[in-house]
This record gives C-alpha cells, structure tokens and sequence, in this order.
C-alpha cells in the first residue's frame, strides 16, 4: 500500500570512524521531495502525539512550511484522530486562510497565528501547539522552566511567556480582535523556540519539522518535570549549563533526537507514509 | 458480525468551503435509528471509559434517555466488564426500575438518582457517573474547578458542589431516605452540567450521548490538571475567559470533540457496534 | 489447551427479576472442584497484579488456602513472572513449609506470616502482599486510610497500622526472631483486612481469594488517592459514612467486585486456567 | 531467526528441597559464550528501560565489560531505538574510543565516563545510565535516598551524590575538561553503586550486567517513590534496616531480581537474542 519513502534513519547518516559527519540536517535538492519528507514528519508526529496523549478532543495543530509556496503550511484536518493520520491527509493552507490542496474540515481556530509566525519568521519550518497535559498544567502557573536537568537547560534562553489575558482593551476588556491577538503573540514569540501561553499550553518552532516537534516532546516531559520537583520540595538551580551551544547546534540536536522516534513509529504505523 | 452501522464522522459532517456547516447535532427522523445511535454511542462511551482506567470493580453507569419512550433509559448490564459491553447487552429501565428489554443483572444503586435527573431536565439525554480516578479524589477537597486553563473553562457557570454529607434528619444523623437524597441531588444539580458530589466524585449532563461522555472525559482531565497545579504551587486564575460560548455552542462542542474518540474505537473494536 | 473450567461469571449468577439473588459467594461442594477454583483465582490474581505493576522483582506473595488439607497454602513459584503463572504452576506448601505438591522456587521470606496468620484466622482464605507502588510508598507515611472517597471508606474500621521498626530486644536492637515478629504481626492483624506494614507495603486478607486480590487492587488505588489528595490540599472527612455494612456484606462486595476483572483476564489470557 | 541462546532462568537455577542453592551469579566458563551472555543482557535491558519509558532522544548508554578483552566495553548504537536493539547492533569499544568491533554511530558523550570507572573498578562489569524521568526529577533536589521502603533501604551505603556544577576552575569558571570531570567522577563514585549526578540523573553499577540494570530500574523507581512521599507529607525514616545484607548478597540479590524480566522480555521479543 505505502510506497518506499526517503528515510532518514540514523544508521544512514553521514559518519567517519562510527563519528556523526554532520553540522546540519540535510536538505533535500529536489522541492517535491522535501514536501513530501515534510508531509510525512508532520504526519509521524501526530502519531506520536497520539501515543503521549497530547490529543485532547478536536484540539491542537501542528503544521509545517510548504517548501515550494513558503507562504504556505500544511496542517491536519480537524477530527480526523491523530493515531490515524496519513500523509495524504494533511491540508494544505494559504495566507486567506483557504485549502489550496487536500479535503477535509479546516481548524480555523488558529490560523492567523500559524501565518504570522511563519512570515514574521523566515527561519521557521514547523510550529506545534498541541494540549499535552503537562504543559497545559504548567501554563496556569505562569512561570518559564528553571535549568533543573539537561533537558530543561536545553530551553534557557529559548524561551518566553505569553499572557494572553493581560491584552486589554482600553476600556479594560479583555481583547478579542484575532489579529491584533496575533500580532502581540508573534511579537512576544520573538526569536524564542518556546512560547507559555499562560492558562493555556505550549507552542515550539523549529527549522524543521522534526525540531520542532522534538521541542514539543521534550517541552511537556519538562513541564512535566517541573510540576512533580516543586511539588516534593525545592530543586537547586545551577548558575551555569554543563555545556553551551549554538542555535544552528541547538536545531541539529533536535533533528537527531526525533529520529529514533521517527525510526519506531514508522516501522510500526508505515501507513503513515501514505 | 457487525452489521455497518450509521456512523457520524466528522469526515461526514456538513461542510462548506472546508468550514463545518453546524449549528447543533443532527437528529435522526426514525426513533428506531436514533436509538441504536444511542445505545451505539453508549457502548462505545464505556469502551473508551475502560481505556481511561475509569471501571472501578462493579461502580459506574453511564445512562441514554430512550427516544421512543422518554421515561426510560439505557444502562449497562451490572458486572459486565466496560471493554466487553456490546450495544445489545444494554438494558432498558423503565421509572419502577423494572428492565423492559436487555438482559441481565441491574445495579440498583442510583436508578432514582438517574430517573429523577431525567425527569427534572427534558433536555438531558446523556448522564454519566463513573468513578475515574481524579474526579473522586478531586472530589475530596470539596472544590469547584477554577479556569486555570482552557479546558477548565469549559465546566465555569456549568458545574456545583453536592455535599452529600450535609443532608441530615432533624435528630442530626445522617439522612439515609434515597427517594430524599434523590431529590436533594436534583435540585442541586439544577441546570448544571456537572456535579461534583464531595468525597465521591463526578457526575456530567448532556444532551447528547456524546456531550456527556465527552464533558465527563474532560472532567476526569480538568481533576488531575488540578491536582498536579495545586501540589506544584499556585496557579493564576483569570478573571475572564478566553471566549464566552452560549450553551447551544457548548452542547455542539462537546459533541464535536467526542467524534475523533468515537472513529478511533468503532475502528479498533468494531464488536461493540453489535 | 486449555480445558473448560467453572466459571463465575456475572452473569451466571442466580437472580430474580434482574436483582442478584445472593448473600454470600457460592461454595462447591467437591473439594477438588473447590481447589482448581481457587488456584485459577488466585493465578488470574497474579495475571492482574502484573497488568497493574505490582511486580517488583522477586518481591510478593499471594496466597490461598488449601480447602481439603486446611493448613496447607498455595504460592506462587519464586522468579516466574507474574504475566505468565498458570494454575498448574503453583506450589501447596505445609507447615513446615515444605512443598508438597508442585515444582519450583519457594520463596521463603514470608512463610510464617503466611501460615501464623492463616492459622489464627480460621475464616481467611486469601492473603495477598503485593509491593504495588503507591501502597509501598503511603505506608512510609506510617499513616492509616482516611474516608475521603467511598473506595476509601470501605476501609474504615477493618485496616491497622504495623511498625515492625518498633519490635525490639531488651537491648534496643531491631528484633530479628522470626516467629517472634510473626506473631507480632499476627497480633496486630488481629480481625482485621488490611494492614499497612509501616516503610514495607499492604497485606489484604479475605474469605475468598476473590475478596483478598480485590481489596489489595482497592488499596493500592486508595494508597494513591491519598498521596494526591494530600499533595494537593486538605481533604474534607466525612464524620459518617454514606451507607454502613456488616462484615459479610463486605466480603460479598469484594467478591463481586473482582468478578469484571476475572471475566475480563480468562477472556484475554486463558492459558492462566491451565 | 534466532538461535537457541543461553538462558538463566529462574526455573533453571540449582535447587535443593525447592530452595535455591547458589552464593553468587554462575560464570560461563568459555569467554565466549560469557561474551554473549553479556551482550544479550545488555540487549535485554535496553528493551526493558525502552518499556519503562527511560529512553529520551539520544540520551542513556548502558555497558557491559568485555570479558576477554577487559578494558573493553559493549555499548548500544547512537540512534537506534531501544526498542529494537539486537545483541549484534553493539558496538566493541576500546580505551582511545575506537570501535574495534560492530557497526554504527557512537556516542561520544561519556566514553571516558565509562571507561575510567571500569578502570578504576576492576569488580564492575554493567554500568548504567539512562535519562529515566523520575531519577532525573530527584537528582534536581540535590538529595540521597533514605530508606523510607524495603527497596530504598538496598540503596543505604550504596549510594553518592556528584553535584558537578561544583567543579570549578581556578577562576570560578565551571570545569570544563572532560578528563578532569571523568576523574572527578571516578573518584566519587568511589566503591558506591549509585551515583545521584546533581540535576542529571542516575548512575548504577554492578559486578553482572543484569544486577547494573536491576539497580537502576530499582533506583528510578525508589525516586519516584520519594518525589511522591515528600510531596503528600513527611516519611518516617527507620533507624535501622529491617534486614542487614553482605555487598556479596547485595550482588547476588540484584542479580536474581532481574530474571523474572529478562525471562518475560525474551519471550515477548526474541529477537533481542540475535
């Protein structure tokens, strides 16, 4: 039923001397197949999603840039379970907010953020907001993560938070204009790979699809961290990382991390791929 | 062995320009179809009620008011494990408390409390009380849920407090008269769709099977995100939500959401369609 | 491969006009009927046990009353994984904790807690002592349970606290004596169903096997209610219990409620009737 | 697929009187077949920490010594999911952290960790350490374990904690030489078995593969028995052990406990053998 599809398994990585020979994920040449390989991520992280129960009813997107119309992203039909989603599934959207390609319901709910994002920032390829308990618990104490362990370190200066509910009116309400909601979110987003919605959840971005969502993973399990250290008592807090990196290290990390998870869920759901 | 049931997908539902085209859930002209719809509807709730960890021994019933005969309800069949119950073994009860059709053991220990709610509210269809695990514990704290995210917004102005232990006789024992506590309860839960009855736990309203399986699905979350919050510090609570909804949109919402559930299960054990 | 066994189904049990027709758990008048009976519980319990993760290493024991040879137990083969113990598997230990009928380990770290508490409890068929986790780690609390939920309230007067730390020489030192900590734990247990042995874990007893593995499931549940509810806040105690139950009540409330479980298991893994 | 391979099953220890008769784990006397014997524990305990969830991205590497060519060591293939991980997929690696042996990536992230305590420890074979969520949590609190369970007491006078934020330059810089923190490690580590890495995680070690992963299965497990504990209220903590145990016992206990899983695994998933 699936075709063979381009895999990036890590045992097919460039490497000398059993060493990774990589300083950034690999682009592929052809814009038809770097669709396609980025189609089939997104579709894998639902699956994914699936399994950690990020699913909550009919919420939660997570959409990837069109390589070949940029100001295109492609995202899931809305109802459609996220343990059943193919590749074929996905829609395609433009920046009216229309399906140029694919059937099925449209989540409207958040359109206008996915776009800003996208064009406020040129580098961003996936964006994922998915309600994965943790990180929905964590957002109503309205607080960034603390560099606890490695994992939470990994969002030291990647991070902001977003008080929706502090946008007002001048007459005090609280604001409901969907564009003007937009503009302070992306403005709040800023270069930051982590947004706290206060009272709401989590939102990643990535440079590829495959960051962006190990962001996300690794962001509720340090939600998730975070709820159970305070709750037994108070975690120290070290002054300085074990180890510094560079944003382009930072996005090459990420990509590795969800390749054994890309690896699994392939060989166990290859109907994803179709 | 299944026979192809009528299914409301939400790959089926209405739709115009990739957006949903409802205003409330589709009624089926034939009584004897929108019954199946909701003895369907109800097997598969409880189906998804076992995955949740939400069977605790022989305690939980999830009733459907009947179509054709509005004082009747469907309930399942005491003793039969949640992940086995089938369409058919549903029994139908009528208000002396006698099965009219089904076969199998009754449970006898709220059937007042499900008649007497059904009478009180014509709205009602759907009335689930399961013993999941955070909404009885949740329940022993004797606290009404706060909007401390967007799921636990759903359930401010729809939910009340039922201290059971506070219904005493004049003497100051407490009141055992069932018929009693039946009504006390009723008029307790008034136009509510949930009720957190203290130091036991859930109890969700819908007008629909679906809304009421899926507000009670939510419910259980909305208790476990409490705990972790409130054992973790203190979260903040805004003084206004997000979005206001009428309860014509909640109804449609909750209904909605359960859909993704519902294909899922009906995929994975299609037997409970029989 | 498997041979038709007796069975107890729900829905096999004698009842009147939909109503259970029943004040105490069948017996079966042949002896040897009685004991594939209980050696198939008490595997099914074993089976049940593992789903739940009370398997922690070499560590627990449940056991049954031999019903022809009266001071004769039945244990499990030290080392075989709880998931995979079928009736056949199971050793018939004597008093001198000899094995007399079965092939295997014996574990012998609590054969005279077994057997002292077997012999001064005529009514006790099943004793289980699982090291679930949540029971593990609420016994360290040294604390009893407290009827926040009406799961826990089926505790209130049948559970005692044991603080084995606390049996000392003369000299001060830990008392070491086997028979003698025995039959300080025998002591303590007294008529009782539970008994929280103080930074160790749960023991449950029971009539039947039934009503032992029922309680010990309920107790590990209500060993995790209270962390969380205590993590979380102060629950509110009820000065008086919503209904009240004789003891016989109580064993026939435990047997039945282990009955969806069985049906359940035998269903699913029927190679533990073997 | 897979040839029958050695197996210590429970079942098959020396026995007498259904005791087990055995002071210490059994040698295979033919290296080889030891080599084998060790490679395919450590294959089994990659599937088993895979099921427990302790596998984060990349994270973790668990070794075993090498038995014909001591100062080397067996590690898992940058990458590949724990879950799918064969005895073949090991990757032989030698002091200068060449791999003399086996295909794909390496982890270069602590091969002089490993290397130096092997070095330093001649009585180590396994050495463990995994990204498990809870062991991760507690390291962050800075704290050793008390011996609030049975299975915390096995980790008194075993254990130390490695704040390496603590490690310093001249200038109050942190230490970043990776041989001076490999020996700083070391030489905390000293002859304990767990190794708390403040706001890390967990180190175990042990004389067999399977008594190194036991330890810390056991470990993340007795962290998140405290985390839960400190959380709900305030453990007592016994003066004194129940039980007192030789390091010999300690091994050979470690040892045993792991069977039941290696004998449940190997049967689920045979193909780790391969």
């Amino acid at each position: 039923m699936s075709q063979p599809a381009p895999r990036h398994s890590v045992t097919q990585l460039p490497q000398h001397n059993h060493r990774l020979q990589l300083s950034s994920p690999p682009v592929l040449s052809d814009p038809l197949a770097e669709r396609l390989h980025r189609k089939q991520r997104l579709a894998a992280g639902y699956r994914l999603f699936a399994e950690l129960g990020f699913e909550v009813g009919l919420a939660g997107h997570f959409t990837a840039r069109d390589p070949i119309e940029p100001d295109h992203y492609w995202i899931n039909p809305l109802g459609v379970p996220f343990s059943q989603i193919r590749s074929r599934d996905l829609l395609r959207v433009n920046g009216e907010g229309e399906v140029v390609e694919g059937d099925g319901l449209l989540n409207t709910s958040a359109l206008e953020l996915h776009y800003e994002l996208q064009r406020a920032r040129p580098d961003v390829v996936g964006i994922a907001h998915l309600h994965g308990f943790h990180g929905r618990v964590w957002s109503s104490l309205g607080q960034l993560f603390q560099p606890i362990t490695a994992e939470s370190s990994a969002f030291v200066g990647e991070q902001v938070l977003f008080d929706r509910h502090a946008l007002r009116n001048a007459d005090g309400t609280l604001l409901q204009d969907r564009d003007a909601v937009a503009q302070a979110f992306v403005e709040t987003f800023a270069e930051h790979n982590l947004l706290v919605w206060q009272n709401h959840g989590l939102w990643t971005t990535g440079q590829t699809v495959e960051s962006a969502a190990w962001r996300f993973i690794l962001a509720d399990d340090t939600a998730r961290a975070h709820l159970l250290a305070y709750a037994a008592g108070q975690p120290r807090i070290p002054q300085q990382a074990e180890s510094v990196s560079t944003p382009a290290q930072r996005e090459l990390f990420g990509w590795l991390n969800f390749l054994p998870l890309w690896d699994r869920v392939v060989q166990q759901q290859p109907d994803l791929l179709d």
